[in-house]
């Protein structure tokens, strides 16, 4: 049996998230039929992150098992020849035997959008966050730093809708920059795990805090409090990107 | 009588070009009929460039005349709440009567994005051309340097459909810069005027220069022979964006 890991992009505008859904339309679930179709046998296909409805990823990593041992060019190719041209397998490796997309990962970055320009820029509009009046970014970066580190996240996951939900809500978040681009910001960050729309609900609370909705010295009582009712709005899907999945090289 | 000058961004994804046509979607149509709406009686819009089927355009000029002094900004907001999402207008102004948005126009400058990497990017999949092989940049930027200044773009100009071809094929490139960017190339085109799809066709023609299709010194002999078969592919709508149209200052 070989163990293969795949690295994949995605816009996930048209898609009802990664994992398998009934009656929806999954990345997870036209990978695996492209797999289905080239190794002529029903194949599981596992991702390091379970993206949401519209989030993209730029490094989004999955393994599967076979035992064919596969031309890895070849392979790439013509997965991508069967997937649309909105999933694309940006490479395929050998993995070591005991390599798991999911538990072997030592970190993920997500990075957020934001677009601050009084009009939205349509050619952005499906990539980014068109947020008015968040106008105080140095209290933004300020309130930012107060979600590195190690931390009960409980205030800033939203509960999974079936039973999947993280029975330990501590998480560490190792790097959150604020950067400034062009139109806007973006948010980078990278942590050892996030929980359900963890990126997305501190994003909101970040919004909330430069736009003097919630005040910066809350955010501790927040915390402390374990209540995601105090926290911030959710930023929606369209401006979240799974950036990059790190595991401990050699990949094993 | 007034004259307003809009200043407009869309994605062409999903439209027939600017000018309106008859069964298909134009953005002139859709900013005429919600120009109607607000204004109460039909308004024809004068746009500085007829962009193709799926051009886009983030500097996209046009105007309209009306009897009514205009709130600009209420108005702005009234034309964004109308349009749909991948329509923005980015300004209004007023303009000198004689203001007219192509007749005016000094200059205007297009982008062409070129996505070079070998797997095709997802998220910009619909922004850029993936072109494979394209590997002598060095020859492309060679090429370019051919187009710039005062010629007869014959062999660069596709035959307009219906009647409204150049009579005069001279045109003035005074800027065509290649521009390394992550994943490929952006080509700056900046000129007093195009011809028919110009832009496409001496983008493609850089392409089939970079990989070797036609050679660097034929270039004289194709501007020479007036023979647009003689150039080189045309480049997708895609990856061009009408960027800037220039007008004397102050605006008339």
């Amino acid at each position: 049996m070989h163990t293969y890991k795949l690295l994949i992009a995605y816009d996930g505008t048209n898609y009802s998230g990664w994992q398998i859904q009934t009656n929806a339309l999954s990345i997870q679930s036209l990978i695996e039929k492209a797999l289905q179709t080239l190794l002529k046998h029903p194949t599981s296909v596992i991702g390091a992150g379970r993206t949401d409805a519209g989030v993209h990823a730029y490094g989004q990593v999955a393994h599967f098992c076979c035992e064919q041992k596969l031309d890895l060019l070849r392979m790439q190719a013509s997965l991508n020849g069967l997937l649309p041209s909105d999933i694309r397998i940006l490479n395929i490796e050998l993995a070591s035997d005991d390599f798991h997309a999911r538990y072997s990962a030592l970190s993920k970055e997500y990075h957020y959008h934001l677009h601050l320009d009084l009009v939205q820029n349509p050619l952005t509009r499906l990539y980014t966050y068109h947020v008015l009046h968040c106008t105080n970014i140095t209290l933004l970066q300020q309130a930012a730093t107060l979600f590195i580190g190690t931390h009960d996240f409980t205030s800033f996951a939203s509960k999974a809708l079936y039973g999947c939900a993280a029975k330990n809500p501590v998480r560490t978040i190792s790097r959150l920059d604020v950067i400034t681009v062009p139109g806007g910001l973006r948010l980078e960050f990278e942590g050892n795990g996030f929980l359900y729309k963890m990126v997305r609900n501190i994003t909101g609370t970040l919004i909330d805090v430069a736009c003097g909705k919630i005040p910066l010295e809350n955010i501790p009582t927040i915390f402390a409090k374990k209540d995601r009712g105090l926290s911030g709005r959710i930023a929606p899907a369209s401006g979240l990107f799974l950036k990059k999945v790190s595991y401990p090289f050699p990949i094993k």
